[in-house]
């Protein structure tokens, strides 16, 4: 039985790893931590977890914690982790962070992009990116610490992958426009946030300027193995959960000049993807909704080729608190401990 | 492998006993049975179901379908069942309805509420009212048919039975203000239905004429062993899921002319639901949310003694499609195989 | 032209008296009060008004707003008023107090539910309590001080009133169910009205406590002339605005033992509110929907009679923030000034 | 006093015309048009106007109608009017056509994109596309025929006008990423915009093929007198109102090939909006959200620069049954009868 500590238990991807543990077979969790909560029962902060879980919550004291756990989850603000982490600590655990600090691998624009200064860029180089699908080689037994993606950045680099890879589009005119539950935003009261002021409204925010870009644009150029530059445009939409990007890129065209067809791009996408679990390319003409995902582990993608402009319309959709956060963070701790990946994965999508 | 059968899959009932025998490590769903889907793949009806389930919808030929399926669940419209039930059917297979064809042992009461004529009144005298926390005694493996409790019911009887089954309140003062979302409205294609409708509204419907309520004067009664004659006053509210109901009704007087004390009526729910896995009694000053027992087959539970008016406020909730249908059917049909009742129905709720 | 001041112009209660206000051909804001916004353009905060309030936020002081405004409307917490209250503000201006502090006669009974000291109990007789269509004739040119009702309030009492004005109901037996959106929490920060804690739910709160109960029963008390002891149970419902409320009570039997038939109520609510152009009594077997008054000053009203029960069923639906605070202020204004009692508040409910 | 008649009186957009209209003090509405309701009182179809609409619905006669209006308004689908439009009926009475069928001057086009054949071209030349801002000129007491523009469309076109018009941006690169609320879709019974299905979710539809594509193509193509062509994706977001539309373009360089800065682009959006009642172009660094405008006819537009793809992100939002349909109408209909041209629009936004 692996011993997992959650710090940051009671923030909503904290409360999504304790759900998604509660029904994993090879895990126990030791530890439920929380600031805000410290000694309170954990059920009397989420009450569907009454009867699920009995213990109280429990300090962020990461030194104590590591003596316990086989395996800490850091649901955590930007800068706590990279505060605190110590060569120390990760020999005796690992370590799978779900905020920023070990995503980026240029410390000058992770300090940048979250006005922060890093406290343990020595450990950024050692941390891999935590995108199962793309670096599942990179994450094993001897994996330390894990840098867990964030919720925008898996769906908009999942869904854009193969074609970044394959070089089908052209990066430079690559423009994504995300739509986000308001469970991304976090359980801080604030009056933006409040339910009379999101329900019945859409908007746009962190306009050229969201944190989440920088991640997409390294890994995309991983991918494409060039620089990419991007427009991110995130958007509030009034539902809990659910991420749908919408991207939008120029194909390249073939040496006849002629755009690539569908088939030729699907098989793209299923040369990556067609083993895949958790990565569903559904079929021509259908467009991802986020509803029928929800709960689950689950990337849907979909694609549609613009004749008459040249461009394709790339689509994805995952569950924000799944696989844009808790789900994908036991994805990594199952590769991490030699586990069936899928392991207490396999719920599927709620409907309605 | 249990063999099971769906009538009606593509309902929303349908759709979530899907979902949940899709985790049931002893049950292989055989037959996905939808009038209007034939032929269809199931997964383009619900894709959340994609790469889940590969079937195709077949008709709803109950006889053919007996031949393969250990088990029927029919989540059908009134009527549809007791049309076609014969001895030769219950034969050859168990069923679970999840109509209320069975529930109400009162031939003329059902046909008086529904407005049609019961066609197989000789079934309903075998069939077993499956509210299994209260008649789990009577289902056994040898029970053939399973009268699958109305969502509504469920609710209003789990909350109020101990302390009508002890006497401790005056059952003719017993009103019961119910709360649901809207998928106890079905999937069919009504105006009223239309998100527009339904989004930033609630109203009551059905007011003193509404089909669950003799399903709930007649388990009641029993419960009481006298008359019930209740007000229910179902609502409905722009959420998905869930059931909360608010039930009131005077308190009878100890000897000494004084109310029971929190602590007695709390005795008399543990007497009752201390061992019961899915009937949570909430603890003191705790008024039960939906959100909370979203997607699980919790019974939420919660009261408060009034002692300026001599009222005790009870309050329940359930996710209407999980214990309110297809859990509370698989439930059933756990008890009726043999199976451990909670088999595949230990999800914890999902929150937020 | 009324010069009128606005303190807690930034609540929601208060950015609907700005709303109405703007449209009022006699009105003119000269006092746009915020205590956390002070100095802040007004549109700043709520953005609806851009290039239709022009002004900054002023500061909460009474005494200086007194000098300029021939009204002030006080949408501010329990106890603000009562602390600043004098002769000499009430010299100089009318005041509408949108708060609970004059509207209870008894000040042990307001001390105990708000759990507050009153700190000028001396005007409680003089308050007028502006429910308008029960109290018009106290609302004159000589009002100084009007308790304008709260919102679940003037749903609960106007639904009712007539029933118990005619002694037509069991008073004993009266039970208020009441269901209302998210604005009525108020734009606090606060976890618990988060939209991710709202949507997808609803829930009982205040069981048996909430501070509207006495402010019912005095008010019903009057009207039947009789001491009036309510069940009122509210619930949040994930909705932005609208208030409905189930009563549920006992109807006298006339003389030979019968119920009164649906067109005796019928005519007792026409005797009340026939006349009445914000009170509409809907049609035999039409419930209430929230949705059809939203955005306007109306009250609708139904019922439904049980013979099954011997009980009435009540429903009646507001919007909160209109007829339940900033329409019935500006309703009680008009009134105070010698107006037409609907001016500024013709607008028809916007649907969907 | 102007007799109106509404051809789809019953439907979302014929039914804010009808809110609309009841407030506006030159206009009377004599016909209650409504294909599915003949004969039914217009309130009982649409209970928020009990008592303020006395009227029962009538057929679609336009022939009839024309005698009795000044003005109709055709709130009905594709092909309705262009099959009966006759020099006969525009000898009588000024249409304002809500649907589709002359805002598009090319005639294959509109057969192409709608799929149906234009059963009365003759009238497309004369009829002004009825975009106030843009076309006022036009639309004076002569004119018979206005083609309402659609909800996206006059979203989409307004916000990227003036920088089109300006020649600031590469109208190549120009893509629309729009989101709308559910009312967009109408009032027919679906499955797909049951609440269930809406509810809790956020998809693409339309994909490279929705019909508004050609119209804006068409508008922007007049205003940079240049071919457009433009990806328009449209998205169905869980909320009754609303349109918000995010588009993307290169900005052109300036001469000494830097991005022309803010204040620039600023002055050209003044240079056009400045001095409209109905367009707000938002203060610097503040995003437009549906709901600042809702139940209002604004539009609000704001914008960025990033300086790092040299692109700007345009961002506009309005009601779409306002300004998105009904009240863009009313104010066709105030320009072609020499009203203010805000006579009846000049209700603020309202919220929460």
């Amino acid at each position: 039985m692996i011993k997992a500590g959650i710090i940051g238990a009671t923030g909503y991807a904290g409360g999504e790893l304790v759900r998604i543990l509660a029904n994993h077979r090879d895990v126990k969790v030791v530890w439920y931590g929380s600031h805000s909560y410290i000694d309170q029962r954990y059920s009397d902060v989420y009450r569907n977890m009454f009867r699920v879980v009995e213990d109280v919550c429990r300090d962020d004291n990461l030194a104590e914690l590591a003596k316990e756990a086989d395996v800490i989850f850091t649901a955590t603000p930007q800068g706590f982790l990279a505060g605190l982490l110590t060569e120390d600590l990760l020999s005796k655990t690992k370590i799978v962070d779900l905020s920023a600090d070990y995503r980026i691998k240029d410390v000058e624009v992770y300090e940048k992009w979250y006005g922060i200064q890093h406290k343990s860029p020595q450990f950024i180089s050692e941390a891999v990116y935590g995108l199962c699908e793309v670096n599942r080689d990179k994450i094993t037994a001897k994996t330390r610490l894990v840098a867990n993606p964030g919720c925008y950045t898996t769906c908009s680099i999942l869904t854009a992958y193969p074609l970044v890879r394959e070089g089908l589009i052209d990066v430079d005119t690559l423009i994504i426009d995300a739509k986000s539950g308001t469970s991304g935003a976090g359980r801080g009261a604030k009056t933006a946030n409040l339910f009379c002021e999101v329900n019945e409204n859409i908007k746009a925010y962190g306009v050229a300027s969201h944190r989440h870009t920088p991640e997409i644009e390294e890994q995309l150029g991983y991918a494409g193995n060039c620089q990419v530059t991007v427009n991110f445009t995130p958007h509030l939409v009034p539902m809990n959960r659910g991420i749908l990007v919408t991207e939008y890129a120029s194909l390249r065209k073939k040496a006849d000049g002629s755009l690539p067809a569908y088939e030729e791009i699907r098989a793209v996408y299923d040369k990556y993807y067609g083993n895949e679990k958790f990565i569903r390319v559904l079929e021509k003409g259908v467009c991802p909704e986020t509803k029928w995902v929800e709960g689950s582990n689950y990337v849907d993608i979909g694609f549609v080729i613009d004749q008459r402009t040249g461009r394709i319309i790339l689509m994805g959709a995952l569950d924000n608190l799944v696989k844009g956060a808790a789900g994908q963070a036991v994805q990594n701790m199952n590769l991490m401990f030699g586990l069936r990946e899928s392991e207490g994965l396999e719920m599927p999508p709620c409907f309605p």
